[in-house]
C-alpha cells in the first residue's frame, strides 16, 4: 500500500463497483431490455449438427479437469462441424428460453444475462471456408462475416504471441455491455469478466474431449481485436480471446 | 454511448488497462515476486484425504456441462472429508510445482500466478467443526481460522441472499492482487475476474459431480465480506463467492 493507492485504476474500479456506489440500473427503471442477441446478417450461415445428433465423446468430467494444461502447439488438423458444434454449444449453446430476453446457456451468467457474442476466426476447417464468423447462438449456426486468411491479424490482436497463426481457431469473445449493465448498472463490469472466466473453461474443457487444446489470451491489443471485429470499443468489445487447435502430444 | 461515458467507471477501467497504458511490472524490475500462497497461522489444522485415494464419481463431462444449473435450495445432508478433497483440489488444488514460486493447478490462470486463497465458510460437515477455513493448497489441508456460526453473517455478505444460510459450505475466493500485479501491473485486475471465473466453473462442475449444487455470488458487500475474512480490501479482497449444498432436486 503506498500514497498512489487512490489512482490504482484497479483498486478504483473496485471501489467504485461496490454496492453503495452503483448508480440505479435501467431495468429498475422499467427500461425495457435488449435484445439478448445479435443478428450481423452474414455473408453465409453454416448450420451446425445438433449437439444430441452427435456421438460425444467419453470424457470423465474429474480426470479431464486434472489433465488440463494450457497447449501452445498445434497440429494442421481442421476442425469438423461436429468439432465446432460441441464446442461452440458447450460454451454458449441456448437449452432453454424462459419468459422474455432471457435464455439458459450451458455456462453461468449473472442475471443469466449472458452478455456475449462469440466471434471465431476459423483457420483450418473441413468444410467450412476460412474466414471470421459469427456464432449464432439463436440457431446453432455460424454466419460467415468475413473470408479469408486472418492469421497475421490474429497474432498481432494477440500483442504477437505466435501460437495464434497454428491455431485452428481463434476465440474471441465479445461483450455487450450494456445487455449485463441493464441489470446491474457499473458493477456489470466485474461479472462480464466473471463469466468469461466460466465460457473459457468450459471451452478448455470441451477441447480436452476432443484431443484439442486450448490457451487463453488475455494479454491483447484491445484497439486492434475490436476494429478487427468491427467493435466500437465502448459498449462491445473483445473481452477474451483463446487459440485453439489439435495437440502435438 | 452518451456524454458521461468517460465517467463511467467500467469504461475507464478497461481504457486504462490497455496494453499501452500500463505501468511497468515490478517483474520487469526484477523485483522478487512474492510468496505464491499464505500461512494464516490457523487454531488448527485437518488434513484431506489426496484426491488419488478416493474412489472418484463418474461424472460425464459433456453431459455434465449440459446438465448444470445453478441451485439456491440445499438439504442438511453434510460434506464428508472426501468431498472436500474433490471440491477444493479440482478448484485450486496444486498439481506440479515449477521453477521459483511457480505451481501449476488444476484450473488454468494468467502466467500460472494463481493469485488466490481460498476461504470457506463450513456450515454443515460430517467430521469438521462449524467455521471459517482457509485452504492450505500447499499440503491439501484445511485451517481453521474462526469456529463457530456464521449463516448469518454468510447471509449478509451475500446482500440478503438466504440460500447463504441453508448451503453446507459458502466459498469465498479471495485475491491476493499483487500476486498477478507484479507482472501483469494494472490489467492484473481483468485478470484476476477471469481467473476467479475459471475457478467457480470448476466449482460448479465438480459439484455436480456430488450431486451437489452452487450458487455462483457476485453481488455481495465488499466491505462486510473482506472484514468478516479479515482482509484489507485493497490488496487482498473477496473477488467471488458460491454457496454450495447438496441438491433438493
Amino acid at each position: 500500500m503506498n500514497a498512489e493507492e487512490s489512482d490504482h485504476i484497479g483498486k478504483k474500479f473496485l471501489e467504485k463497483t461496490r454496492p453503495d456506489q452503483l448508480s440505479q440500473p435501467d431495468q429498475q427503471k422499467n427500461v425495457p431490455p435488449p435484445p439478448r442477441s445479435w443478428d450481423l446478417t452474414p455473408k453465409k450461415t453454416y448450420d451446425l449438427p445438433a449437439p444430441e445428433e452427435i456421438d460425444l465423446p467419453e470424457a470423465h468430467l474429474l480426470e479431464t479437469i486434472d489433465s488440463r494444461r494450457s497447449k501452445r502447439s498445434f497440429t494442421e488438423k481442421p476442425l469438423s462441424n461436429e468439432d465446432l458444434s460441441i464446442l461452440l454449444y458447450y460454451t454458449q449453446g441456448i437449452q432453454r428460453e424462459l419468459s422474455g430476453e432471457i435464455s439458459l446457456r450451458t455456462v453461468p451468467s449473472a442475471g443469466a444475462r449472458h452478455a456475449f457474442e462469440t466471434m471465431i476466426y476459423l483457420d483450418k476447417a473441413t468444410s467450412l471456408p476460412r474466414g471470421i464468423y459469427h456464432y449464432q447462438a439463436e440457431d446453432h449456426s455460424l454466419g460467415l462475416i468475413l473470408s479469408g486468411n486472418f492469421q497475421k491479424e490474429a497474432v498481432r490482436a494477440g500483442l504477437g504471441q505466435n501460437h495464434l497463426a497454428e491455431a485452428a481457431a481463434v476465440f474471441f469473445w465479445v461483450a455487450d455491455s450494456y445487455r449485463m449493465e441493464w441489470r446491474y448498472s457499473e458493477r456489470a463490469f466485474r461479472y462480464l469478466h466473471l463469466d468469461a472466466g466460466h465460457v473459457c473453461q468450459n471451452l478448455y474443457l470441451a477441447a480436452e474431449a476432443l484431443d484439442a487444446g486450448v490457451c487463453a489470451i488475455a494479454a491483447y491489443d484491445d484497439d486492434y481485436a475490436n476494429k478487427l471485429l468491427n467493435l466500437d470499443g465502448q459498449d462491445n468489445f473483445v473481452i477474451y480471446m483463446a487459440a485453439l487447435g489439435f495437440r502435438k502430444n
